[in-house]
C-alpha cells in the first residue's frame, strides 16, 4: 500500500464503502475534509435521503465545475466476483477492481488529487474552482444533481464550465468524451378497435390490423438528420401486446410503449405533435401517456472542449473524439444551467458488472488530465 | 306439471340432471330406453370418459340421423341465476329455464318425441333412422362425436342425411338453419429480430417493426371470394405480444396467434403457402406452429335442406335461410362420412350464459318441423 499514488490511496478509501444507492456512506465526508483542507466553502444540500454538497473555492468567474456522485449500483451476487467488491484490489496486471472503481470512484478521487495539486500551485486561481457531488445518480436521480441544480438556478448561482466524471472512455483513457446526451421522450400508446368473436370479424375492428400501417409509417419516418454533433433521431417501439389470450376473440385494444432518443434538431413538442398526425392520418382512436426523461443537450466546441482535448492530447497522445453517444446522464440536468458540460472519465467496458475495474495507471494519467484542464482554464 | 308435452316432461328429466361436461348423468339412459321402446337397436360406444351411443330403427337405406349432445357448459356462479339451473322451470312468460334448455336438451327432447310420433304412425317406414349421441360437444371433443364418426367409418357405415340439434335459430324459431360451417385453422407465429438497447438502434433489429408491413399485408389479403354458402376466407391475429417489459429494450421477437375461418375455396395448404410467401416476400425470419381445429363442410341444397325447409315453413310460415355463420360444431365430424348435415335447433341468444332460456312452445314446434321432415323423408 506504501506505493499507491495520492489518487489510487483516495480510490481505495471511497471503494471501501458500500455506498449503494441512494448511500454515501462518509464517502462525501472524505470529499469534504480534503476540500476544506484546500480552503473551499462548503454546502451540505441534503434532499429526502440523498446526501449532495456543493463546494467553492474563489468568488469569481468563470466557474469551473466537477460534477459526479458517490452511489454505486449493486453489486448483484457477491460471489461471482473473484475479490470483495468492496475492498480494492490490484491484480498483477495493474487492475484495479472494486464496485465503483470505474463508475465513478476512480474519477472522484482524480478530481481531488488534481484540484489540490493545482491549488498548491495556483492558490491565487483565477475564477472559482467548485464541486458539485451527489449520492443518487444511479437511483431516481430526483433529489440529487436535479434538486442541487435547480438550487443553484433559483438563487443565480452559476457554472460556466463542467466536467463530469462519467467514464467516458471505451478502448485507451480519454479516447472519447460525451460533449452532449440526446433527449429520451417515452409514450405509452393505446389505439382502440373494437373486441368481437373472430367468427364474425365484421361486428369487430381489430386494432393489430388498425395500428400496423401506422407503426409501418412511424418505423420509417425520418425525423431529422441529426447535425454534426448528433446522429438523427431514432424512434423505437420497445414493448407490444394486444390480445386476450384467447385465440377466438379479436382483441378491443392495442398496447405499445415506445422511445424516442432525440437530436438537439427537434423538439419534444414537435415529436408529439407529427406522431399524432400519423396516428391521425390512418385514422386511428388513440391515447398516448407521455413522460419526457430527459432533454437533449449539447456543448459545442469552445474553451471547455479544447482545454479537456488539448490535456488529453497532452498525457496520453491521442486525438479524442467527443460523442453525443449512449444513455442519459447527469449532465442533462447542469446543461439547463447553459454551462459547457463534458464527461470525461476511464473506460466503461466494466461498469455495472461484476468484477468491475479499471486500469490503476489511467486514475493517475486522469488525475494529470484534470489537473491540466484546470491549468489551461483557470491558472494564474 | 300434468299440462306438459311430452317434449317439455322429457325436456324436464333431461335437464333436471346436472351433466355437465363430459358428464352424462343418466340422460343417454333415458333417451335409451324411449328408443328401445321403438324397437331401436342400441349400441353404446363408450371412448375414455365419455358416453355415446348410436341407435338404428330400420336397416335399409337412406339412413337419416338426428345428432347432438347430452352434455352442457357450466353454469358460472349458480347464485346469479334468478332459478337453479339444474331446476327446469317456466314463467308467466313461458320461458323454460335451465341449463341446456337451449343447448341442447330441448332438442333432444324434441328429436325423441318427434321419432315416437313417426314410429307410431309410419311403423314400416322407407330407410333407418339413427341417433347419434355423445357427452363432450362443449369439451374436447375427441372422444364423442369424432370417434363415434370413425368408427362407423372403419366398418362402412353410412349417413345419408343428419340433422344435428345445437340452436340454429337467431330471432325466431327456425328462421335460420346451419348447412355448412366454415373450416378453423390456427397459427402461432414467431418473428425472430435482434434484441439491444434503445439508445442503439443500429445494433439491433425490432421485429415489431419487421413484423408490421406483413402484418398489414395478412390484413389486406383477399384469401378468396367465397361462393354462394360462404363468406370470403377470414384472417385475424387474436394475440400479439413482443418486449421484455423493460422500456429501453429492443425486443428480440414478436408472438402472434393468428386463426383463419375458411371457405371450402381454400383448402390448408394453400392458406399455409399463401402465408409463407408474405412472410418471405418481407424477408422475415419467421416460424408457424399450425393447428388445424376443423375442416369446413357444406350441404348444398337437396332433399333434406328441401324437406327442413319445407317442414319449417309449414310449422311456423317462416323461409328459413341456410347459413354457414358461426363457430365450429359437431357436424363437421359428421360431414367427413359425404352425407347432407343441417343443423336445426331453437333460438341460440342464451346459451352458455346465466338465465339461458328457451321459449318453451318452441319446442313442441320443433317437434313437429322434426316429424314433419321424416315424414317428407321417410314416409312409407
Amino acid at each position: 500500500m506504501s506505493s499507491l499514488s495520492s489518487t489510487l490511496a483516495l480510490a481505495f478509501d471511497l471503494i471501501s464503502r458500500p455506498s449503494i444507492t441512494p448511500k454515501d456512506e462518509g464517502c462525501q465526508q472524505l470529499m469534504i475534509e480534503r476540500l476544506k483542507t484546500l480552503g473551499f466553502s462548503i454546502e451540505d444540500m441534503p434532499f429526502e435521503d440523498v446526501k449532495n454538497f456543493w463546494a467553492t473555492h474563489g468568488t469569481q468567474g468563470p466557474v469551473f465545475c466537477f460534477a459526479g456522485h458517490t452511489d454505486v449500483v449493486p453489486v448483484g451476487s457477491p460471489d461471482k466476483w473473484k475479490h470483495d467488491p468492496f475492498q480494492p484490489y490490484i491484480d498483477d496486471n495493474g487492475m484495479l477492481y472494486g464496485r465503483g472503481a470505474a463508475d465513478m470512484k476512480g474519477s472522484l478521487a482524480a478530481m481531488i488529487v488534481a484540484t489540490e495539486r493545482f491549488i498548491n500551485k495556483y492558490p491565487n486561481h483565477k475564477g472559482t474552482i467548485s464541486f458539485l457531488i451527489t449520492s443518487d445518480e444511479e437511483g431516481i436521480a430526483t433529489h440529487g444533481t436535479r434538486a442541487v441544480v435547480e438550487t443553484l438556478a433559483k438563487r443565480n448561482d452559476t457554472i460556466d464550465w463542467c466536467i463530469v466524471g462519467e467514464p467516458s472512455s471505451v478502448n485507451k483513457l480519454g479516447d472519447m468524451v460525451k460533449n452532449g446526451r440526446r433527449g429520451s421522450l417515452n409514450g405509452k400508446l393505446t389505439i382502440k378497435g373494437k373486441q368481437g368473436h373472430v367468427a364474425y370479424p365484421q361486428n369487430a375492428k381489430n386494432p393489430i390490423f388498425l395500428a400496423s400501417p401506422a407503426i409501418t409509417e412511424l418505423a420509417n419516418t425520418l425525423w431529422d438528420h441529426g447535425n454534426d454533433f448528433f446522429p438523427p433521431t431514432s424512434f423505437q417501439i420497445s414493448n407490444i401486446q394486444s390480445g386476450t389470450g384467447a385465440n377466438n376473440v379479436i382483441p378491443g385494444e392495442l398496447h405499445a410503449d415506445f422511445n424516442f432518443r432525440f437530436s438537439t434538431k427537434s423538439t419534444v413538442e414537435d415529436l408529439k405533435q407529427r406522431v399524432a398526425n400519423i396516428l391521425n392520418k390512418h385514422q386511428l382512436d388513440w391515447h398516448i401517456d407521455w413522460s419526457l426523461s430527459g432533454l437533449p443537450f449539447l456543448t459545442e466546441p469552445g474553451q471547455l472542449l479544447a482545454a479537456i482535448g488539448e490535456s488529453i492530447q497532452a498525457v496520453t497522445g491521442i486525438t479524442t473524439e467527443p460523442s453525443t453517444s449512449g444513455g442519459t446522464s447527469d449532465g442533462r440536468f447542469i446543461a439547463t444551467l447553459n454551462c459547457q458540460v463534458v464527461e470525461l472519465g476511464p473506460i466503461n467496458e466494466t461498469i455495472h458488472q461484476v468484477d468491475e475495474h479499471v486500469n490503476a495507471e489511467d486514475l493517475n494519467l486522469l488525475t494529470e488530465i484534470y489537473y491540466q484542464t484546470l491549468e489551461r482554464l483557470l491558472a494564474e
